[in-house]
């Protein structure tokens, strides 16, 4: 059965504030020192399981010309611009009705636009495994991350008996405070909730059908008119009407038929300027220098330069990110505080500098 | 008799790179928030004692432009280029020998230009005093500093017997160690070695004449070209051949009628990033924050902000300066380092950063 592949890219990311912006939110910026952007390696991952003519991006419509910009052999009609941000039920939802209206039946695979693979091959088998459980029956498959440490940032995959490549899921568990973490970890039945997906469309557009039925009925009226002239209208009509749901609590924790593969493949969701040292090579001592720096008596510091120079001097643990118009100096014990800063700019009407 | 002040303005001050640059060094900066730079301050308070008329500014040739533009009611003729630099007692001769030719003998102040007086009005009674005593004789008076911590970074001025408002000099002491310092401190007879100067232009003279004559000649033959057609000429081959020497070891450790009075007027030499702080108005966590900047959870820390707006979170003891071709993010500990990122710019022959 073909394989298609729905990036989800529609987030604003504000944790990677000043580089990221409204305008450019981190799935369409380089964090890596190789200038590659965090979309355009997660389709490049893709490509030995998904054509790019496969590759369906699901985003903000404000993102669509980045989109082509940055992913030029997706085909234009596969980049699928959502009039309104509704979370990833409605986001699902319209990429399968598109996808079953091009190909009929065919594999899904769902992911997010901004995580990193550190072991490509191991990510790819893992997709495999996904697949083949996820072409029988009905079957729901979630790839949840064999964790690593007690982290109480992630929402977590109970699992239960084996089941082909993967495993039964019990349930899905809300971020758990340090001593449940802990005991997560001890069991070894839990894994991070990673938010990427494989199922049939048949079996996704089932389960729309008999738990999400308002937004099954709505995104098969978008999939009809996929490819006509009323497209647009019938888009924005239908899909701003949708409740915005996630697809875990409107479809995960409910249906039947779940199942996940652990996945050990150097998972990252790079989701602050704390990773940016975590997937860059660093110098002695342990800094992350990118740009024009000079950088003594530095320690454990990320500098992200812009078009001037930098001058680091016995600063420990701090990033620097440089842009045209801001500057960020932060502790790296506070970079959750970025969101008050934007808060702040959007208080004071700075709009520009969001 | 009449006072004149001659203001030293010919350092290069790398100390507050990269706000201080080669082609506009500290004097000619404003590091407090009302907007005036130190050689304005320094001027600005001499006003009870000194009239802008009878004001000299010694500088380098690079620097006249910078004078005239900050000083505009110090006469242009006042303003007297060094062709080269040659350390203070060429400075003082030239400037004491064109003062000579002007208003033949007149009480001299000598004053460096890039420091920050707290109190104006016990500053100019001191000043007072030290004329008082200069009047007398050839006495050469310098102004003490009466100090208030164990400061291992400054020159001592060990004093004696009471005479008029002020005191004998013993002997000028380099530089002490800690325990030294403690000790001078705890002695009541140090002071600290400011760099300023009174006396009467006759008496410097005669010093030069007697202690270092060379000098003493080309001085003379530079005032006495002053006002003519040859000045330029004469000023530029008579200073250049001028060997280097500081007036504290050519005339001051060696001369007779050494006099010192002890000043306590909140003297601060402004001698590095630390000073920035001390001289200005903190908030309520001690940073000292200047420019278009959103701080939070930040303490201590300098912020010297450019065209662009500043995020500072988390950051604690550090110096931010922004420019619009270089950025500083600069540890308390270590602001002495900003000379070897000059060390280096120069070495990579980014001159244009220096």
């Amino acid at each position: 059965m073909k394989i298609t592949a729905v990036i989800m890219a529609g987030g604003r990311g504000e944790r990677f504030w000043p580089k990221s912006r409204n305008n450019r939110p981190k799935q369409f910026l380089s964090l890596t020192s190789d200038g590659e952007t965090m979309i355009q390696k997660t389709v490049k991952r893709l490509s030995p399981l998904v054509d790019a003519q496969d590759v369906f991006i699901v985003t903000n419509a404000a993102y669509t010309d980045l989109v082509c910009d940055q992913l030029p052999d997706v085909p234009k009609e596969n980049i699928l611009a959502e009039p309104c941000a509704r979370n990833t039920a409605p986001c699902i939802a319209f990429a399968a009705a598109v996808i079953n209206r091009k190909y009929d039946d065919a594999v899904m695979l769902v992911l997010p636009s901004d995580h990193l693979i550190g072991y490509e091959d191991i990510y790819i088998s893992t997709l495999k495994k996904a697949v083949s459980i996820a072409e029988e029956d009905k079957n729901l498959v979630t790839i949840g991350i064999t964790p690593t440490y007690p982290e109480t940032g992630y929402g977590y995959i109970n699992f239960g008996k084996e089941a082909g490549a993967g495993y039964e899921v019990e349930r899905f568990v809300e971020k758990p405070d340090l001593p449940t973490a802990k005991q997560y970890l001890a069991s070894g039945k839990y894994l991070w909730n990673s938010g990427m997906f494989v199922w049939k469309i048949s079996s996704i557009m089932d389960n729309l059908r008999m738990l999400m039925p308002d937004i099954y009925e709505g995104a098969v009226r978008i999939g009809e008119a996929f490819g006509t002239s009323e497209f647009t209208e019938v888009l924005v009509k239908e899909f701003s009407a949708f409740r915005s749901e996630s697809v875990d609590f409107g479809i995960m924790e409910k249906a039947d038929n779940i199942y996940t593969i652990p996945g050990s493949f150097g998972w990252d969701d790079v989701g602050s300027w704390l990773a940016v040292e975590r997937i860059n090579e660093t110098d002695d001592a342990k800094n992350y220098i990118d740009g024009d720096v000079i950088a003594i008596d530095s320690e454990r510091t990320t500098v992200c330069g812009g078009k001037r120079l930098i001058a680091a001097i016995g600063v420990e643990d701090v990033i620097i990110v440089d842009t045209d118009d801001v500057l960020l100096v932060c502790s790296k014990n506070n970079t959750q505080d970025v969101k008050k800063v934007i808060a702040q700019l959007k208080e004071q009407g700075r709009t520009d500098l969001v």
